[in-house]
């Protein structure tokens, strides 16, 4: 499918409004996505603002295209609005637990993919802040989000002035399982990750950061265990904070 | 976007088999998903054969559409591949944590949501199994998941043998905060549900379940507090057991 096939993040935009009708268009392509028992349990908090953004752009730890996107979409995993329509409907609402967490984590990321997809449909281009569970605590804080919501992920959106070309994958044989899952041999790995260690680009970001193997750029460089832990720990306390876990 | 916009869930299939070549198609549109540093964190599992389905089914509480699919496709977080690319490149990954958990989380349910796009574009018609995070243990057990892994959600695929109508979704307005949350107030909640609400079949189901609200036939019958305990309880089992939580 061309348009899935073809995509590729973006992280420059031009300086071009998106329309909020259009926005809300894309948006509603978001929520046509398979929700569970349709309790439709994702909200978004559109951010254009600048002072908005400035204030969201370090909780990203200032990835230059959380301060230029015209639009950020914070995607929110969202069992609040449905647990007020239970009180409000005199039923006693028990989603305050880890089951309903997943499953609104669920439900929100199907509604963030359709978004992406519709975007790039209406010649938008898209980036996902991974950052947003990083700093969950901070970005609740921001946006006011209430118990029993947690913000998942982020969309950075707007018009393209970039033209990247696509990135590597590894074959698709690496992904596949028939049946059941099939454990990886070392000569398994070695063959899946063989392309992308020999591609230019990895060889440059092998040698800017004085690493010995691509893999160690990522274990010591940009996803560390101790970042990862210290995240951990934070994000435990926001799911006992918002009430997911008690 | 006409595709996204048209979307039904699918529960009846024609006897008719999945060709391989195009069902690889569509998992490679998936891969083309964005994911967190191209780290790729996930892996699919193909069910197609009897023996395996009929063990599967009772893990999908026995749904009609888990037996009766002609594919199954287990979407699965995966940081076993990449660690086990770590460690044979010299390097010590650090995923065994919460952090890691969740980042995968996201990349195999947007890998998830291209999938089912793309299926339907090439005219299948697809279910998701929520129920895959209630038994994700045993999963796991049925298909050999390593450590480092989590099925995530199930999509069960097929040639559709009915046409349902689009289902109801609550008004935009409703999943839209411009710049913070706005919070619902009561009468914000019930315009949101009154269309739902006054439904047929929504009053076909309270009447059915003998209650007085549309809302207690979740909270009462469908996602009841006391099994989403159980169930929540079940999966930090899992998380732990599989090496996300320490």
């Amino acid at each position: 499918m061309e348009l899935l096939n073809k995509h590729v993040t973006i992280r420059k935009f031009k300086d071009q409004e998106v329309d909020q009708k259009l926005l809300e268009s894309i948006i509603y392509s978001g929520t046509r996505a398979s929700t569970t028992g349709n309790m439709q349990l994702y909200s978004v908090v559109i951010t254009r603002k600048e002072e908005m953004k400035a204030q969201l752009a370090p909780l990203h730890f200032n990835q230059p295209v959380a301060k230029n996107a015209p639009v950020l979409l914070t995607i929110v995993a969202d069992f609040n609005r449905f647990s007020k329509w239970c009180t409000a409907s005199n039923a006693e609402p028990g989603y305050d637990n880890l089951l309903s967490f997943t499953t609104a984590l669920i439900d929100a990321l199907l509604f963030a993919q359709n978004i992406c997809v519709a975007a790039e449909n209406a010649g938008l281009g898209i980036c996902y802040l991974g950052t947003t569970t990083y700093n969950a605590g901070e970005i609740i804080e921001l946006l006011n989000l209430p118990k029993r919501t947690f913000p998942v992920t982020t969309i950075a959106l707007g018009y393209p002035a970039e033209n990247p070309e696509l990135t590597d994958r590894i074959p698709l044989k690496g992904i596949i399982h028939e049946e059941s899952y099939q454990d990886y041999s070392n000569d398994d790995i070695s063959g899946l990750y063989r392309f992308k260690e020999g591609l230019e680009s990895s060889r440059k970001f092998v040698a800017e950061n004085a690493k010995e193997t691509l893999a160690q750029v990522f274990t010591d460089v940009r996803y560390k265990k101790a970042d990862n832990e210290f995240f951990s720990a934070k994000i435990l306390e926001v799911l006992k904070q918002q009430g997911f876990l008690k």
